[in-house]
C-alpha cells in the first residue's frame, strides 16, 4: 500500500438527461485515520448499479438523493487495512457501503464478513449479494411464480435479470429473456438455460415475444421500463404480478420530455381489467427476514452450477463514471464492477 | 301485472368517446315463459354502475365485452313471478344478474335470496351488495389500512366511495374524501363522517389535498383515474397501497386521444421509488371466501347506523341509458338505481 491519499468520485452537477463524464469530479483527500473502535477499509471492488443514476435525479428524488458535491454512493467489496476495533482484524474481506472512494472509515456497523473460501469475494455484491437477492426477493414476495407459469425479464444477461430467469427455472417456471446482441442472446439461452430469448431490436419484437409466451405472461420482472412495457402489457394474464425494480430506460429522460401520447390510462385500465399487481420494492425491505434463506439457497445453487453469473470488470476508480454511463446504455455484459484496489 | 311483453335495452353501436342515448336501443320481445325447473323473474331495480361503460369499449375489452345487439348486462333486484322450480316460490325477492330488461328467465343458479325484513331490497345491489363489498374487499385485501393511517377516495359521495371512507373509519383509519358540489361535500363530511373532504374543482385542489393529509396517504382507493391521480401520486407514502377498481374519468377517452405528455414513466418511477403496490381487482375474486363475512359485518354496521347510504333512483327502464350517461359525468348523488317494476 503505497497510496497515502484518498481518492473520491463526487457528483459535480446534477445530470440533466444522459449522464456525462463531466457530471463527475475526482477529488483527492487526506488519507483517513481510524479512531478508537474504527476500521480503515480499502475498496477492492465497486458495485456499479443503475439505481445510482436514479438517485442522481434532480427534479424528484425519492430516497437519499445524491446532490452536487456528494460522494457517489454504492456497495463495495472491501478489506480491513487497519483495525482499532477488536471485532475486526486486518486483512478480512467485508461487504461495505463505502461508495466511490479508495478508502473509508467504518465503525463496523452494517458490515458483513465475506468468506473468500466459499466464493470469490466479488460475488458478495453480485450473484450472492444485493443483485442476486433482488431477483430472489422479487420472485419470492411479488412474482411468486408457480411451476409451469411464465416469467419474463428484460436485461436478461445482466446481473439481476440473469438471476431472475435462473431462479425462476429452478422453481419450475418457464423463463423468457429479453436482450439484444448475438453474444448476449446466445449466453441467455445456452449458458443460462432460459427457455427462450427475444431480441428487442428485432423489427418484429412484439410478435416474437407473443410467440414465445403461448400461455401469456404470469410474472414480468420490471427492470427496464420504456417501450418493452408496451409489448409486455397486452400479454399479461389475469392476476399477473409485476415486481418493479428498475426502469433504466426512463432514468435519463428529461423532465417533461416524455413523448406523447399518454400511456398511463392504458396501463391503469389493464391493471384494473386484468386484476394485475404492480409492486415496487428495494431489496433492503426483505433483507432482515430473508437474506439468510437466500444466502443458503443461492449458495447451494451456485456451488452445484445451477446459478451462473458473469462479471464485467473495469479497472480503476477514475473509470467508474464511464462504467456507469456504459451500463445505462446496456454496454455491460454481466455484473458491472470497478476494480479499485489490490486484493 | 298488465304487461304481456318483455322490454330490453340493447347496445345499438359501440360507443366512441362520450356515451350517447343513440348508442342504445329499446326492443320489445315476446313475454318469456319459464320451462320446467325455471323461474320468471321481474326486474324491480337495475343497478347502474360505471363498469358497464368499460365493458362497452370496442378497442380493448377485457372480460365479456358488450357488443352491438347485446343486452346491457348488470345486477338486478328482482322478484319471482312464476316458478316451475320447487326451490323458489312466487313473490320471493332475489339478487339476480338479469341485465336491462323487464323480465328474465332463470334456472335459479347464481340467484341469492334477499330478506326484505333485514333491509330494503335495493340495498342488495348497493351498500349491502356488490358496491359495499367492493369497498370492503378492496380495503381488506389490498388497502389493509392500519389504525391511524390515511385512506383517500374520490367519488366519495358515490356508492363505493362512501362505503370506502365509512369502513376505513370503522377500522380506525383517517378517511379523506374527494368530490365536488356543496351538497356532496357537506354530505361526505357531515353525514358520512369523513375526517376531511376536498373539492376537486377548487383551483388550489392539490394544495388543499396536501393540507388534508399531513402524514401522507397510505391507501388511495382508485375509482376515478384522470387528473386526480396526479395530485395523489406525490402524496403517497412509502409502501402505500392502491386498490384499482374504477377509472371512470378514462372510460370515455377515445383511443389514441390521450393528451401529452406521457405520465406513465412518472407513475412507474414512483411505484419503484416508493415501493408502492397497485392492484386491480373485481369483487367476484373475493366473493366466495369473504362475502359471508361482509354481509355479517356490514349488516351490523348498517343496522347500528355506522354505515350509511344514499340512493339516486331513476324511474323507468327506458331511462336507464340516461341514468348511466349521467353517472359517468358525476351527475348521480348516491347509488344509482333504475326502478323498473312494481314492488
Amino acid at each position: 500500500m503505497s497510496t497515502l491519499q484518498n481518492q473520491r468520485v463526487v457528483l459535480a452537477s446534477s445530470p440533466d438527461g444522459e449522464l456525462k463524464p463531466s457530471d463527475f469530479g475526482l477529488e483527492t483527500d487526506a488519507m483517513p485515520v481510524p479512531g478508537k473502535g474504527e476500521l480503515l477499509l480499502e475498496t477492492i471492488f465497486l458495485s456499479i448499479d443503475p439505481y445510482m443514476r436514479f438517485w442522481m435525479r434532480s427534479e424528484k428524488s425519492y430516497n437519499n438523493p445524491i446532490k452536487p458535491g456528494d460522494l457517489i454512493v454504492g456497495a463495495t467489496v472491501s478489506r480491513v487495512r487497519q483495525s482499532q476495533n477488536p471485532g475486526w482484524h486486518e486483512g478480512e474481506w467485508v461487504l461495505a457501503f463505502s461508495g466511490w472512494q479508495r478508502f473509508a472509515i467504518s465503525n463496523g456497523s452494517g458490515l458483513r464478513r465475506i468468506d473468500p473460501a466459499i466464493a470469490p469475494p466479488s460475488t458478495a455484491v453480485g450473484i450472492l449479494g444485493m443483485t442476486g437477492f433482488t431477483a430472489y426477493a422479487g420472485l419470492r414476495n411479488v412474482g411468486r411464480p408457480k411451476p409451469g407459469e411464465t416469467v419474463v425479464v428484460a436485461a436478461a444477461s445482466g446481473a439481476v435479470g440473469s438471476a431472475v430467469g435462473q431462479i425462476a427455472r429452478i422453481q419450475g417456471a418457464r423463463a423468457v429473456g429479453i436482450t439484444t446482441g448475438a453474444q448476449k442472446l446466445a449466453y441467455v439461452k445456452d449458458e443460462l438455460g432460459f427457455n427462450a430469448v427475444i431480441d428487442y431490436k428485432a423489427p418484429d419484437f412484439a410478435a416474437r415475444l407473443t410467440d414465445a409466451v403461448p400461455d401469456g405472461i404470469d410474472v414480468y420482472f420490471e427492470l427496464v421500463g420504456g417501450p418493452i412495457w408496451d409489448a409486455v402489457l397486452p400479454l399479461l394474464n389475469t392476476y399477473a404480478r409485476v415486481p418493479v425494480v428498475g426502469l433504466i430506460a426512463d432514468y435519463e429522460a428529461r423532465a417533461g420530455e416524455q413523448a406523447a401520447p399518454d400511456r398511463l390510462a392504458n396501463t391503469m385500465g389493464q391493471i384494473m381489467g386484468k386484476s394485475l399487481t404492480l409492486r415496487g420494492f428495494i431489496q433492503t425491505e426483505f433483507a432482515d427476514e430473508q437474506l439468510g434463506d437466500f444466502l443458503r439457497e443461492a449458495g447451494t445453487w451456485f456451488a452445484d452450477g445451477r446459478l451462473r453469473h458473469r462479471e464485467h470488470i473495469v479497472e480503476g476508480l477514475e473509470n467508474a463514471p464511464d462504467a456507469l454511463i456504459a451500463q445505462l446504455k446496456g454496454g455491460n455484459f454481466g455484473k458491472m464492477l470497478v476494480k479499485v484496489g489490490e486484493s
